[in-house]
């Protein structure tokens, strides 16, 4: 992934380290000490402009958010979110999910949210996609039992792809919903992606996958 | 399931023993010799007016098909569809798929197929629907390794309850569509069901299950 270097957007981060975490790598095993509680931890991979992971913060005061972004300029968004949400319990990296292993120890995560996560069409970029065994395994490694996965979409594809590759590896489907927004889901925290399709009519895919196939 | 008698229904339907099968228990463990060749044998559970088995009759000669459908006076609509096509390999049974097991033996079905189930939408009929773990059982006993169930609806909650439903008994998605004429699957045979509910221009919802995860 290519980023384009924002030095704006660096410098307005690093005058936030209560939630912009600048180097995660030191947090590795004690993300409680840094959240000062040992509430469960849920990371969103993919936050963009942050919506969701500031919604879910104020929604849930009991559990402590990690929203994760590689585009530094849009995590500024994020940024201006969570301080406008007014949350203590929302933290913010710059990092790439696929190496999520690098800042956390295993069972160091209780859910995982990827929403609208880039859908990757062409089959060539299939590794890519966030859904695809390569992740799952990381993600499989880090989270804590049973893990859970939470993911949302509009994109048909991604989500007919990821329902397969779950099922693939073992997963448990115990959730599905094929249009959300008809659907009796309560508390729905809406992202930005998921606005702008929704308003366009189109249904929105979602689901909860769970890898400790025994609890 | 009520059934109105048609007598009409059953002296039409006697009139064809060729295709009909008036007596099936007296085939269980011998259906090969029925169709007098060892093709693979592939059931539909509730094939309404019979245009789906028909049709894969023509298209597959080399696979023998079985429509099975609780409604007599809507048997007699296939077994006009299968004369219509002049296949030799396609029987009808005026049987309940709850009874499967009194018809056939373990290891004698090679693939069901559920074409647009009746949803039973309520909670507590849950039970009645053809993807409910109950069926599954039955369906997983008979079929032959890797037995595998083919399944296509419009409705989304039947869908969406069916792939947390295959999930949960272990069952392997191997393919999921979720807008089957809008997606590039080849050689699909419309239902009747089918052809009116996408015609009104409701997605088409398919799935692939196999039972053996190991294979
Ligand atoms: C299509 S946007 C969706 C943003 C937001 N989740 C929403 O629903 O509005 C996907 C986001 O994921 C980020 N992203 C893609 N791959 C990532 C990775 N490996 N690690 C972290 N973020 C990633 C992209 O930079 C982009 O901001
Ligand atoms: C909604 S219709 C669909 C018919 C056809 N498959 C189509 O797609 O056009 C469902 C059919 O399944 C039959 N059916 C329901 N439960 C059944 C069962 N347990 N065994 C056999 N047939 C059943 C009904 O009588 C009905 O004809």
């Amino acid at each position: 992934m290519r980023v384009k270097h924002k030095p704006w957007a660096k410098e307005k981060l690093a005058k936030h380290p209560d939630i912009f975490v600048s180097e995660p790598e030191k947090w590795k095993g004690k993300w409680r000490e840094l959240f000062q509680n040992d509430h469960p931890i849920h990371i969103e991979i993919g936050s963009g402009k942050g919506q969701f992971v500031s919604g879910m913060a104020k929604q849930n005061p009991e559990i402590n958010y990690i929203g994760i972004e590689v585009v530094e300029s849009v995590l500024v968004s994020a940024l201006d979110k969570v301080m406008d949400a007014g949350v203590m319990n929302a933290k913010l990296l710059s990092i790439d999910g696929a190496l999520l292993g690098e800042y956390f120890e295993p069972g160091e995560i209780g859910r995982l949210y990827l929403n609208f996560s880039d859908p990757w069409p062409k089959k060539r970029h299939t590794k890519r996609r966030l859904t695809n065994p390569r992740f799952l395994k990381i993600y499989q490694s880090l989270l804590k039992n049973p893990g859970e996965i939470h993911f949302k979409t509009d994109n048909r594809g991604l989500f007919e792809y990821s329902l397969t590759a779950f099922s693939e590896f073992g997963l448990l489907l115990t959730y599905v919903s094929l249009d959300l927004h008809n659907s009796n889901f309560e508390n729905n925290v809406m992202t930005e992606y998921e606005e702008k399709f929704s308003q366009k009519g189109f249904p929105i895919y979602r689901l909860e996958a769970q890898f400790d196939r025994e609890s």
